[in-house]
């Protein structure tokens, strides 16, 4: 039942969230390689429900879950809620504390353990800046959430 | 104030418990040729304070922090204490709800942004997994925090 | 000062949101038998406040906090405050995570301690289904809130 | 994808530690006629720990969850989890903060939707008493999670 | 059902835990005369559990609650955990996450309405220093909680 | 590096929203004679983010912080959201769950510590009332944030 060290996918899901152009092309490639999907995407918001209909809408579209079941919608938005405590660290607000994010999100799904029985799980990074609403007033956040799918 | 794009802290201390080997020492060798300060180790805990113990102890030991300057401790803690959220995602627990973490921490210390009088921003990341008490019940997860220092 | 088995007015509001017709009604009058004063609906609600002000419009319609009196409207609102924490498992959000509830919720007051001194407690209950704000993705939740009063 | 109005196996949960004798057999065969599994038990402590450690050993005993297949583990122990929401509301915790718990414990685990695909879902239910370490000085609370399997 | 301006018990009490000497005593002589009941003391500890019991030991030794009676304790209880979160700021830890208090308590008990019926209310105020466990690597802390009794 | 008695800028905010008119103006002189910097205002809000944008506006304009300089914005700000736990004692929310807040907020900077070398900190202090969103209905509350700067 062990984590496979090549088959990480929550290390995969952060790679994509911080690496860019040819770097990135080379790691969705590995990705797909091992027979795991994933999309990745960018999102501004001062609403968290932006950020998570954002990640919902794309993990959809590139048909990381599948419309229409719920257990792949309630995996996948546990994870992204637990990315957002990394990102929001104590309450999982933005605009109401008066502040903004400016993320790159990614979802990884696929088989990361050893056991095949232990099937697919759904990893969600993000990685970004949070800050006050003026540009420059940031730092860098991160967030990662894992669940089975 | 923008974050300087070459300099983004919070992501060389990801990447430092993200890689390993090679990929690892080019990392450090980069950061500090920035000018950067950083140093990274390994705990395994199933209490949060032995978390905090290890990467404060570990920070002093490698002049990131100043011994005996509490304004630097405080901010070294907090950045401590962030990183935790998104390491716990929900409440700061980890024996106390039976589950155990094995990570990877790095501390990043320089000056992130475009302008000087902006100074030194200490990042703290941690990367590894977090499960049940049981070798193998567990899944990756990752935490950053960010302070001025 | 113990708890009267026959007298635990949590269980009464949870057996009130639980359940339906002639159940229901049945057990409305061994409440009121017992001296208890009761109230139950529903509300659907993306807010919390909408939660909170259907719960407390009830409360006083049916007299179970009396109107315009402060010391009843704090214990009943920190009933309600206790019972979203069960029913939101986290951070107290509806809308702001997009997500949504059909709640029906219940009000019990009256004395459940052997002593007479230990007075009126009041006891909130909430039963229903969380989740998208889409119709069928969601599933049950439940919430209790007990105070003095 | 609607939840089967005959099949709330969080209602059935929650039943299941709100019952008791003749009433709660009557409810377990009826639990197992729908072709779900149940299982409950009892637990008093100040240790949160303690309590997930109860529910896992008892679960796992019934056949609840597969032992040593971590996905079910994993989806056990978030239901748990949200379920210690409910009976601590607002931070996980017993003795830390001078409180204990005696608790009945119930999990039920089948299929609650309508559609097929939706799969197993598992539900952890808790009810009883909190308060101080001192005998009387207590009142109700309750907690339910559910998760998908 | 206002508040009246002279009879504000939150303020006296957390002027009881910011004052010293003469001016802590005419202040206790002034709460005195408006026919409340006040006491205060010192704690240090790195675990909530032993400020909770220093409280309540200190207020029912002093008569502000009536031992063995519930719904007085149950006020109190709830007072404390709310100057708690004051003191803590996100997480009701201590020691868990390696720091410490020095505090300084207070309760005060009246009837702080200018409405009779509002009856009496209670009041418990923390202040001293928070930190690291190290002499001297601490800032001040405060909190404040306020039930009806 | 251990707080000077004479210096705690804890105590001196939270007395400048504590005191009124003449005892208010001699407090105002005699932090202004130890070198400190101090201002203060009133906010009525249901947003959580009113409060912010007020005290962060007041002390740009008085000078307490450097307008721009975003390491002293970031000071500021998480000094805010540690007063905020202390008023809101759970969950960072006014409206959202139907309370509303009248608040004095005061801002003091300046050299708590024996040691030079500690520099400047910042103490963000709030007191005031918390209730329902109607006359009366409502009691007293505080917090405090402290933070390097």
């Amino acid at each position: 039942m062990s984590l496979n060290a090549g088959r990480r996918i929550g290390k995969y899901a952060l790679q994509l969230v911080l690496l860019e152009g040819d770097e990135q092309s080379l790691l969705i490639d590995r990705i797909e390689q091992l027979g795991f999907k994933c999309c990745y995407g960018h999102v501004g918001a001062m609403d968290t429900q932006k950020i998570v209909a954002a990640i919902e809408t794309t993990s959809k579209k590139h048909g990381l879950i599948q419309t229409g079941l719920y257990r792949e919608s309630h995996a996948l938005y546990h994870a992204i809620m637990e990315a957002l405590y990394g990102v929001t660290r104590g309450q999982v607000q933005l605009g109401a504390v008066l502040r903004t994010v400016g993320l790159s999100f990614s979802v990884v799904r696929g088989r990361p353990y050893v056991t095949q029985a232990e099937g697919d799980w759904i990893a969600v990074a993000l990685y970004g800046t949070i800050g006050a609403p003026v540009k420059g007033l940031e730092h860098e956040t991160v967030g990662l959430g894992i669940n089975h799918i």
